[in-house]
């Protein structure tokens, strides 16, 4: 079997805790279906800004440039509040998604059944609930120059942040969008600001031609972001795919998960294009939360969004599907037999930590 | 009594239905309380455009810049899609936001008691939910520049818009926010994005300044907006007002107003600079839903989210407390007395059209 490349780069605050989890699914694929998994593991974020000065060292975006796949905790807390802008430890993520040039994160946003009563969310408006939310990673007002603040020398200064587009970046993550929609219930929603923007116009537009020219069997809506945000919380069923620019994907993925009452429960997958030669694509994969400083290091956090990160790793980067299915299933079964991290926690089911999660999953994996 | 010199500028779709109950409310006051309420009416958005080619005339201006207080339904449709961007409907709101200086755009999300029910959330979530949107409106990502789409020449095409914020334009919202917080609980939520946008990092940093220099006295928290927009779903009523800049707060409040069930209800009052001589304040009050142009001509369009932004332009333009005490109570008496229209109607109620709910509500009044 041939060697599979994955780095582990736990991060920061809880990211170490619910990494441990995911090294114990790892061993038991090695084990028991000889996945040949390699895993090495490095600093990433604030920790790896204490220990070289740098959010990520070269090092290990050397290390991220060759693996198959880096599984990535969180990052960031308030000791770092105070470092410089460009070694914050968001920048270490920001770096990752950049010089791999992983231009599409798929956050999925699902209701687990079990969990259906932990939405703010009535039940009937969130039940059975499964969207995806396809956010362009590499480009926007992410990484837009000028960005910087200027010292008029008045006693005043000047902040300004830059929304870019190209092309290319519109019409690799259309496709996408639409690739993705044909393995589901075959519609896209684009969604931007054209009414105010220049980019929502060209957005717009590119998505537009993309899919007359390329996929005109599929359906596609627009909305504008503003408006979309609302019918998702006023009807998030609606939609199945929704394909849109960084920042209201940073948004929209947030309040789609916070929807699911799951925010605790949910993956997500950055992919980079296929390579020309080899087929092989780029790869990261993080759940949707943070890292959670307040409750770092109790042993309390929920690992489920890591461990359905695995999930999507299995299926993305190496189509093990059976395997992806059966860890999706454990994580299910683990909910619907009531045990629950402190998060999700409700009456007459069994509380459990960290590992206690980790362990229940893996047992009905 | 003084003349008070209005402009109401109904606009498109649903935007002069819901302006002729505005209209009836204006001449009960001018009966019973000689209010001394002079109305002017003009165009603005797509009808603006069909009649002079542009979607707010100069002339139109003039007006609204002389007046106390504009009155502003809604503006767009899908027949203006093809016109050109500097001209689309929205060019207008935005010409007079921008012209008037209306700095400080005040969305109030409250949750009607006798609609908690229609809500998408769990009553127990938003039930007596008081929440202030403060969006800064003449600055950020929508006036910017460069703004603009470029021909690269080789068959690929750039798209920018900028971001910018200066001291001056932070420090005068910021102090309307905390103004705004003491006559409310006393707590400020500034809301940006500061470990990704340089604009970001500047707004927590001067916010921070004018509190701690200003107002020690009341409370500021910070959240980075995507976390601020899931608390907003998961638990609203933690919040008194929310301070952010103009796109964010185009998301938010929009958000903000779809977790009260009550989007055709809700008000908004744009507000400048208070004159330094007259302290007169240049003002703008509009609904906060759209134009709705599915719906348009219909007779079936709720009036409410425009009555209730009149009572805020006698609050806050006129200081007539008492009268937009009472429109605000006639309001809920009359959602209290099961009297909807179609977009809020619920079983046992009784449905009306929107010169019912005008009636209604100025019966009540
Ligand atoms: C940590 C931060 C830089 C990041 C982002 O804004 O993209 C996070 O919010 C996310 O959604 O992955
Ligand atoms: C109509 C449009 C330009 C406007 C905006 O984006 O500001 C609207 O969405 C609003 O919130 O007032």
């Amino acid at each position: 079997m041939a060697q599979r490349k994955l780095l582990l780069l736990p991060g920061d605050g809880i990211g170490p805790e619910i990494a441990a989890e995911v090294s114990k699914l790892i061993a038991i694929l090695n084990d028991v279906v000889s996945a040949g998994f390699e895993t090495e593991t490095a600093l990433v974020g604030g920790s790896a800004y204490d220990d070289c000065g740098e959010a990520v060292s070269d090092a290990t975006m050397d290390l991220a440039m060759a693996a198959d796949a880096v599984l990535f905790g969180a990052v960031g807390g308030p000791k770092w509040d105070g470092v410089p802008y460009d070694k914050r430890p968001e920048a270490g993520l920001l770096r990752l998604r950049k010089d791999m040039e992983l231009f599409a994160n798929l956050r999925p946003a699902i209701c687990y059944p079990a969990l259906a009563d932990a939405s703010s969310l009535k039940r009937e408006i969130i039940e059975g609930l499964d969207i995806l939310i396809l956010r362009e990673l590499t480009g926007g007002v992410y990484f837009g120059e000028p960005k910087e603040i200027v010292d008029l020398g008045n006693g005043q200064k000047r902040a300004v942040d830059t929304q870019v587009y190209e092309t290319y970046e519109i019409e690799r993550i259309a496709r996408a969008a639409f690739e993705l929609a044909r393995t589901r219930r075959g519609k896209v929603t684009s969604m931007e600001k054209r009414n105010v923007m220049k980019t929502g116009v060209f957005w717009n537009e590119v998505v537009t031609r993309i899919h007359r020219e390329e996929f005109p069997d599929l359906t596609l809506e627009h909305e504008l972001a503003d408006a979309g945000g609302m019918k998702l919380v006023r009807a998030p069923k609606q939609f199945d795919v929704i394909v849109t620019d960084n920042l209201f994907g940073d948004m929209l993925s947030d309040i789609a998960a916070m929807l699911t009452g799951s925010l605790g429960m949910l993956p997500s997958a950055s992919l980079g294009k296929p390579d020309a030669a080899t087929g092989r694509r780029k790869a990261l994969y993080e759940p949707v939360h943070g890292s959670a400083p307040d409750i770092a290091g109790q042993g309390i956090a929920n690992p489920i969004a890591m461990l359905a990160s695995l999930g999507m790793c299995l299926r993305y980067s190496f189509a093990m599907n059976r395997e992806a299915d059966a860890l999706d299933a454990a994580i299910s079964q683990t909910l619907e037999a009531g045990i629950r991290t402190g998060d999700i926690m409700a009456e007459g089911c069994t509380k459990v930590g960290t590992g206690g999660m980790g362990d229940a999953v893996a047992e009905r994996f």
